[in-house]
């Protein structure tokens, strides 16, 4: 039996920190941003999680997220929350060789069928741990929908703003799973300023990316399974979808903590936060050697999920893109959808359009010479491709006619 | 690293067997039907694999399908095909009271969105294994998806036919991974028969459910792993949605597997196989007390997945519904609503319509006094409830206009 979801373990938090002045707050409070506007980072006494377990320990447990708990914020068990986050599969991707260089993780299988289940599970525990009953949230649609899920389950109320083209399944899922869902006639940010308006007038809680502390702590979780996954070894690189950068800016964070583990060594995977043509700000300001990235007007793109013109962690997922020796890149449209084609007609997966623009980056990066045919990369598939419009296909067959074998 | 995919282990096969008369037949070769028309079924030297591997050192392997690969078929590593078929997870319903009594085992997360991953990635490597090169099916939907990506990765040609209201992300996604896939004005046993017509005239292998011997075996890793989540015991009962059923008789073959190897004891959950109401044969046969059951006329469910007319392992189904003291049982398409609605707002999770029949089905055991409300259950969900048509939700919000928080 998993016990990961029963046991009592203790967290090591020890403090939050300003990810940009270093300021400190105490733990076990409600935070959105630090006093300077910028995210709050977690920081745990990892030399007392090194003393309390071993690797082997934690590699022992069922595999799922919970199994990180001296790692994560809850204090709690009663108020661990779950709806199975699994550890999610590495498929590879067979190349020219025979040696699988290339995996995608495939995000898809958790809750709620994305990797934002990953940082949701772990903000709703949180808010649930600090007495939060009010959340509303700004979402391109997985977000929401992981929202929804697990505030349904322990109780919370939940109010989500969406752009009015956010596709009809996530809107659905949303509301089916207990939340009220709103279109709204703008982008993810407008969203946000709608939430952000409602907060400040006490209404509810401000649940928007990294604008409160603990979806990160989720969303490292990734860099901790994958390094466990790889047999605490990491890859040459990672190709990252990147809208709001969370998981990017979580990885790198589980890097650092577990090599202060002694878990891993100092080596890192090359980070490529990938990022559409049409909605490309981390790349601009990549490019132009700038620490913050400017709002991307007209912003548009099929793989809505990294549809996000502005983010308000710009400067850490620059930081760690540029820390590692890797690049952000920016892929158009019909390479994401002849990426997404060929991966489900050549090795039959299927990929969302944010995953396919991962696999686009790789190919590019490869004809650019970022990365070498035998390194071995990571594309990190950040929901099931079952959520995304798919090519009509309209063969029809009448039984009563006769049937010709030879065409079908 | 998970190396179930690339250690060398071997199968233990011993032969097949004929379900209805027990006649022999080798292994290693191709089969449909056994010659009296019925199932063929595995055999394998359990007393062998008793010796080889304790039960410990599989529950210690990377907790895949492959891990069970001495109670699989496959021969050659080299014919292991895989999309990440991880274990699935038991998400618990809270009940009134405070244990969890009732999981839902969550299929949805194997490749391609349901179980149908499980039978099709055993038949898929089997038929590799056994040199097919093109391979027909009659689908629902589902178990169309999980060939066509499989096949499409290890290079065999596929050609599905579905009814023609099957759900339209169904046919995209067959058709996305690679295979051909037709229309048809008729049930699935309609399309079943050009299916076989074609096998006939040797234009394909006919992979219809329970015509091959290896769906039964991928299938029956839902046993094996139940078993293994559960601390090698049972659940008090098992409901299970059922079609064709090879998921219902593969794990009644699990669990006679598992206690002749003494993994397990003699205890056995009651299984309750589940049907709707508008396509009911075995819940009729069951209640007639009859062997085989007759084909239902005008099957109609808006649980597609469990709309099957006439399932050719009938006496199966029955006998291990019988033999385990359970019940075959029908559920109306307004309480399979009911239920998925339910189970969404109140805990969080999305059921697929055939999952949500389970639920509906517990329920309406709960208040016939089948089972007690203290029994440990398992209700399985067999599909991902995003690939299933949700709600319409539509909300507008003007951002230009004055917004009205209070009515949020």
């Amino acid at each position: 039996m998993n016990d990961n979801l029963s046991a009592d373990r203790p967290t090591f938090v020890t403090h939050l920190e300003c990810s940009l002045t270093g300021e400190c707050y105490a733990a076990e409070q409600l935070y959105n941003l630090s006093r300077a506007g910028r995210p709050l980072l977690v920081r745990y006494d990892l030399d007392a999680v090194r003393a309390a377990v071993p690797r082997e320990a934690l590699a022992a447990r069922a595999t799922d997220l919970w199994r990180w708990r001296e790692l994560l914020p809850v204090r709690h068990t009663r108020n661990v929350v779950s709806l199975g986050e699994i550890e999610t599969p590495l498929i590879p991707i067979p190349g020219s060789s025979g040696a699988p260089t290339v995996w995608v993780k495939d995000e898809g299988r958790l809750p709620t069928g994305s990797f934002k289940a990953r940082g949701l599970v772990m903000a709703v525990a949180m808010a649930k741990e600090l007495g939060v009953t009010r959340i509303a949230m700004p979402t391109n649609g997985n977000a929401g929908a992981a929202l929804a899920a697990y505030a349904t389950r322990v109780g919370i109320e939940t109010i989500v703003f969406c752009p009015d083209d956010t596709p009809e399944v996530n809107v659905r899922e949303i509301a089916a799973q207990g939340a009220r869902v709103w279109r709204v006639n703008g982008l993810i940010d407008d969203c946000g300023a709608i939430v952000g308006k409602g907060a400040a007038e006490g209404r509810w809680f401000d649940f928007s990316t990294l604008k409160e502390p603990y979806r990160i702590e989720g969303k490292k979780t990734m860099g901790l399974e994958l390094a466990a996954q790889l047999g605490w070894r990491l890859p040459k690189a990672i190709f990252y979808p990147t809208g709001g950068g969370t998981g990017l800016i979580g990885m790198w964070k589980a890097f650092e903590e577990l090599e202060r583990l002694g878990w891993i060594g100092p080596e890192r995977p090359r980070m490529f936060a990938v990022q559409a043509a049409g909605c490309a700000p981390i790349v601009r300001a990549f490019e132009a050697g700038e620490e913050h990235a400017e709002r991307w007007e007209d912003a548009h793109t099929i793989a809505a999920g990294i549809r996000v013109p502005r983010a308000v962690g710009d400067f850490l997922i620059l930081r760690a893109v540029r820390e590692s020796g890797g690049r952000a890149v920016a892929v158009g449209d019909p390479a994401i959808v002849k990426a997404v084609d060929d991966c489900a007609r050549r090795d039959g997966l299927l990929l969302c359009p944010e995953g396919g623009a991962t696999l686009a980056a790789y190919r590019q990066a490869l004809r650019d010479r970022l990365v070498d045919e035998d390194e071995e990369v990571v594309l990190f598939n950040c929901a099931t491709g079952l959520k995304y419009p798919l090519p009509a296909a309209d063969q029809r067959l009448d039984r009563h006619g006769a049937i010709d074998f030879d065409v079908l």
